[in-house]
């Protein structure tokens, strides 16, 4: 069970707006991207930008992204993200977002993505790698 | 059958890509959103701006969307974005949208929506509203 | 003198920077709208959100904005971004933003923005307004 | 004299707006960003993704960027952007850029950008480089 959860208080911003009033929905693909950075940081203990030489990889590239929104999120409005991982396959796997304003859920999101490394005999090819044990280990809850 | 479509084609910007040099995931949903403008405009021949006073609704609130991320689009690509209503239901409706780069799809999109309007006897409340046949008929292959 | 400080401290993210592994210009001014909001809500004691109608106006809309790029910010670099207002006019003033990346400065920003309100003859009007002497005083250093 | 222009029309999308129902501030930079890669695409003759190696440099890095806002633009507007060099100096020059909507000037923006490449010596070393004529002779009027 990957039950290991990032939390992120921040501030809906004028620029994360639209003319509705309302936060624009690019800008919750934007807090997913980043929740999924904090998650690894705090589950790895390893800092963002140092992820891909920490693990021999180049990345862990998206390839499907997804939000339900249920309820509007305003300039002002104190937000909380909730990341977490929910699914590890053999190379790949989903995070799990929530975001929630004034205490109710208003926008779920979903990402799946790749553990992905240079080919060690072709280092231009790009391929999936089987996600490391110790990776998974360290998203279990504690 | 809806299967109106739009076409639009535009260069991936600098300002659009991540530093792994490729788009950022974020930015296709902008792309997703401006499709869906620009197909109302070319199925029902009214300015984006001007379709919540032209049907008597408050917009076109988007209530799901998604993204399969199937080869990346770079700086200076010439992509070519297709969207088109793929389902229309009661008060709510799906569109489709295909972003082709080099000739191969790049990314699929699906947006759901929701025809929206204030009710008439409490002008605070906003709900969901039929979506008049008139709109679905625009939408048909001509 | 205007010495009120607001300061904010937070860290770059993946999808803040371009390809060249730095944050887009963009976004810098994305951090000004942010930090002078910020900046307002500490001096006046008004959420952002409320501050037109707390003023009986319509915004402290943006006439001119500049930024200075010294060395760049990178991804999960934790920035600090230093905001104050640098002159009072009588209908408009400036802000002035540091970003400190790693302790040196970074990014210099200013901001020229008009103390704007609907006129009172004609609501259809928009036009800048006095600011009140009371607001000027609350940016007084503390 | 650099008298060369690029123009370029677009449309205000939805997400460039903000609650105020007007072009956010930063999207300009965005704006300016891409004109000027336009401009040196057509004067240049060159991809810009080709940009760097064609001439051995790693970019144009902006040193100074600013904006003077005269009237909005808002979602729907077709909108005229004009990009030209107005300054070469020896290794850093200036673009000026005009945004016109509905056939009067609404923004007017300038950037400094630094003609910048590895030190022979030393590639880790990045140092301004003088721009070379036959690139500023693109530039003039044709």
């Amino acid at each position: 069970m990957a039950n290991f959860l990032s939390r992120r208080q921040f501030t809906i911003e004028w620029g994360h707006c639209d003319p509705a009033g309302i936060v624009f929905n690019s800008r919750f693909f934007e807090f997913f991207d980043s929740g999924t950075w904090s998650l690894f940081e705090a589950a790895l203990g390893v800092k963002p930008a140092d992820l891909a030489a920490a693990f021999g990889i180049i990345g862990i590239p998206l390839v499907d992204a997804s939000a339900r929104f249920l309820a509007p999120a305003r300039f002002g409005d104190v937000v909380e993200l909730t990341s977490r991982v929910s699914a590890f396959r053999r190379s790949s796997f989903d995070v799990e977002h929530q975001l929630m304003v004034h205490g109710a859920l208003a926008v779920e999101g979903r990402e799946t993505r790749v553990w992905t490394a240079r080919d060690a005999a072709d280092p231009a090819v790009i391929r999936s790698r089987p996600i490391p044990a110790e990776v998974m280990q360290r998203f279990e809850a504690r």
